[in-house]
Order: structure tokens, then sequence, then C-alpha cells
């Protein structure tokens, strides 16, 4: 479908979930959205770095049609440095280009989707934004895994591990499930406040799900030797 | 492709996630595990009622080559209820049948194939699951309702309705983010929680999200005088 250049049509943005890594999650509208686009967007954690969404959509771009614009995430969280991030991306799009924003996972999980849909609206109120949901590493993991999160009356916690100890040790104590997420360097600290809940044998351990580097551990009570480092890897806690 | 008969194939299942409700939610990779099936089994409520999971694939099934199986879901809780199901699967499959179950969402989160699992694996030790993740309504709601869940070090709490009001009191006190499923008859009684919390105009109910009927409304406060009562209904609150 050829997108019409005769009526008044005006820039527009669609952030793309793109799964936790297998291209195969992605969805058939993250595919449409993807080959619709004029502009891609994919966001770097470092200038210069890899971006893993653009990778995991790299079977669906037309390098003879589409532009590529890798964009590296603000290294500040303060709010007015995705400013700039939006400066860009309205001046790549102009006057009526079509652009999608790539993230992994959910753009509204963990995404970084939220920010730059602030600092767009704060530049251009009314400027048109859509948002296409992805397959969670959470659930992905889990699906991997073999192992259930949730059922019936059960309540599951979402956590990152960049927050404190004291509020992982909180979910704990209160849901059936919890999912701490980006273990990283913290991995040790929280295998061992697993065993202190009694619950580090009912622990998996999943890293860069979906990756053909993907790793599962289902008795992480081996890693407590010598913790990996990963910040792409994540907990499923589960009360049996 | 076609399946070669020739060598000693088990029989095998697969658990698909069709997402929320939005055909195009489907993954690439739940499409292509749904053609290669023989049978496909799509869950639903009651004896004779629709298969909601059955409808989001339609476009993707062959009447000619596959068999559909409709499958009530037991309506006691207790775990030996998922033998029957379990048992009437693996007759279905035969010695070598492969076939998909579907579920709405994600298989993994509230999804019931948990049980199924579980039965499966008493049935017939090493029978051959494999797990296809989903959208889950949580994300689709957020990205349709324009909501950012968590971004950072936010924690998110995802709470089934059917659980005790004061431990989704619990989680609003606790979680940046709490998204509370299954909203039901409950809705009166939860706006009303959300309004003691000082929280009720921070939410935004999403009703049969994906679907034609998808009813997103950013002001709840204004269902306090006529809650509708629907199970396919949730409520997202997030703390600014």
């Amino acid at each position: 479908m050829t997108r019409s250049r005769v009526g008044a049509e005006l820039p527009r943005l669609v952030g793309v979930g793109v799964g936790p890594g297998d291209p195969e999650l992605l969805t058939l509208k993250a595919v449409r959205s993807i080959r619709e686009a004029d502009v891609i967007f994919a966001p770097t954690r470092r200038a210069g770095g890899r971006s893993m969404a653009l990778e995991i959509v790299a079977a669906h771009l037309d390098a003879g049609r589409q532009r590529v614009e890798i964009v590296p995430f603000p290294e500040s969280r303060a709010g007015e440095t995705w400013d700039g991030v939006a400066r860009h991306i309205l001046a790549a799009l102009g006057d009526d280009g079509h652009g999608v924003f790539l993230t992994e996972g959910d753009p509204m999980l963990f995404g970084s989707f939220g920010r730059l849909m602030a600092a767009l609206g704060t530049l251009r109120p009314g400027f048109s934004i859509e948002i296409v949901p992805g397959v969670s590493s959470v659930t992905a993991a889990a699906a991997a895994a073999g192992v259930e999160l949730t059922d019936y009356d059960d309540r599951l916690a979402i956590v990152p591990a960049t927050t404190t100890l004291a509020e992982v040790d909180d979910a704990l104590r209160q849901f059936s499930c919890v999912v701490i997420l980006k273990v990283g360097a913290g991995l040790g600290d929280l295998l061992r406040l697993l065993d202190r809940h009694g619950l580090l044998d009912q622990a998996v351990y999943v890293r860069r799900c979906g990756w053909p580097e993907q790793e599962i551990v289902h008795e992480p009570r081996r890693l407590l030797a010598d913790p990996p480092s990963d910040y792409f890897a994540l907990l499923i806690v589960r009360r049996r």
C-alpha cells in the first residue's frame, strides 16, 4: 500500500513494541506499522552502540525506501533531556513524515516511550501518536521457562532490581508471584534474599530471553557461588 | 511446509497466547503455530458458549485440513477437574497429532494453561508442551489508553478484582502503578476505594480492549453513579 501524498497529511509517530528478542514474537500490527513507515527510529543505550530493537525487526525493513535513525537514550533522568530526542524526531519527520519508534518489549512497560510522548506533547500539542503493544519479557520468560505466573486470585508484582532491596523484600512477602527485572549486578544479593524467604528453590533465572544466548536456570542456587551480571536478566519467584 | 508422517512423531501441544482481542496483536509465532497444527483446541467459559480466543484467530484457520474442538473450562477450581480436559486432548491428538491450545492474552498470566499443563504432565509424564507468549490485556489497555505503566524504578502490581478489597488496598498503598483485572461487578466498590486514596482522577477504565465494543474512560468518576459490570474490564491506576 502506498501512502497518498495528495491530501494534507500530518506527521505522525507510532510507538511499536517489538517483543523481548525473538523476531517471531513481533505482532502482525508491529510488522504492518514498520512496513508503512518512512522513518524508523531505533533506540540505543549508548551513542554508537547497537540497537537490539532494530536487530529484532531487521527482516522487515526496506533499505531502499526507509530511513533508519539510531537514537541514543539520554543519559540523565531529567525530563528535559528527552526534549532533544523529541526535537530530532519532529525535524526528521518534517511536514508529513510517518515514523515508528521501536522499543524492546512493550512501549508502556519500562519502555521509555512515555517520556518521549510527554516531550513530544509539550513541544507540539496535538501531535499524532499511536502505540502498538508488544510481548513483554515477563510473559516471554515465563513461557520459555514453562512457569505459570498467575491463576485465579493470584497477584503479580513486577519490580526492577534497581529499586531498593527492601521494596523487593516487601513484594516477596505479599505477592504470590514476583518478577524481578533488570537483575544486573544485584543477582547475588537477590539470591540471598530469596534464600532467607525460603523461596530460592522456587525461583527461575532467565537472561537474554529470545536471544541466541538465552539461558534459563531452574536451580538458581547454583549461581550463588559466582553470580553472573547481566542487565537483561530477570528472576521469576512463584510461591507454590 | 508439510509435516512428514514417515518418522515416529509423537503427539504434542503448543499453548498459544492470542492477545486480548485485536487479531492484529497475534504474533508471527502464534500464526505459524496455528497453521502448523492438526487440531485447534479453543476454550469457552460455558458449554455451548462462544470462544473469544477462536474468534481472534479465525482468519488463520484452514477448515479443510484442521479440526476445531471447543473445550469448556471446568466450573470447579479443584485441580482434578482439568484431568478431564487433559484426557480429552490426549485422545484427540492420538499417536502423532499436533495441537494448539488457544488462550486469550498470555497463557501464563491468568491464562489457565498452567492447570492444563499440570494435568497433562500427571497423565503423561514427558508429554511435549511448548508455550507461545502473547500480548496481555495489561499492556494492550495501556497502549489503547495512552497511559504509561512503569518507567525507571517504578513497580507494577497486577491484581484481579476477585481477590479481597483489602489486598487491592495494600497494592494501591505500595505500588506506583496498579492494574486491577476482571473488574466485573466490583467496579463501584473499586471506584470508591480509589476515591478514598485520592487516586480516582488518576485512573483509567478499559473494557473489551481490542474488541469492536472497546470502551476507554479517562474520567472514571462519572461511572460512580451507575457502574457497568463487565468481567473483561480493567482499571489502570498510576500515581503521578
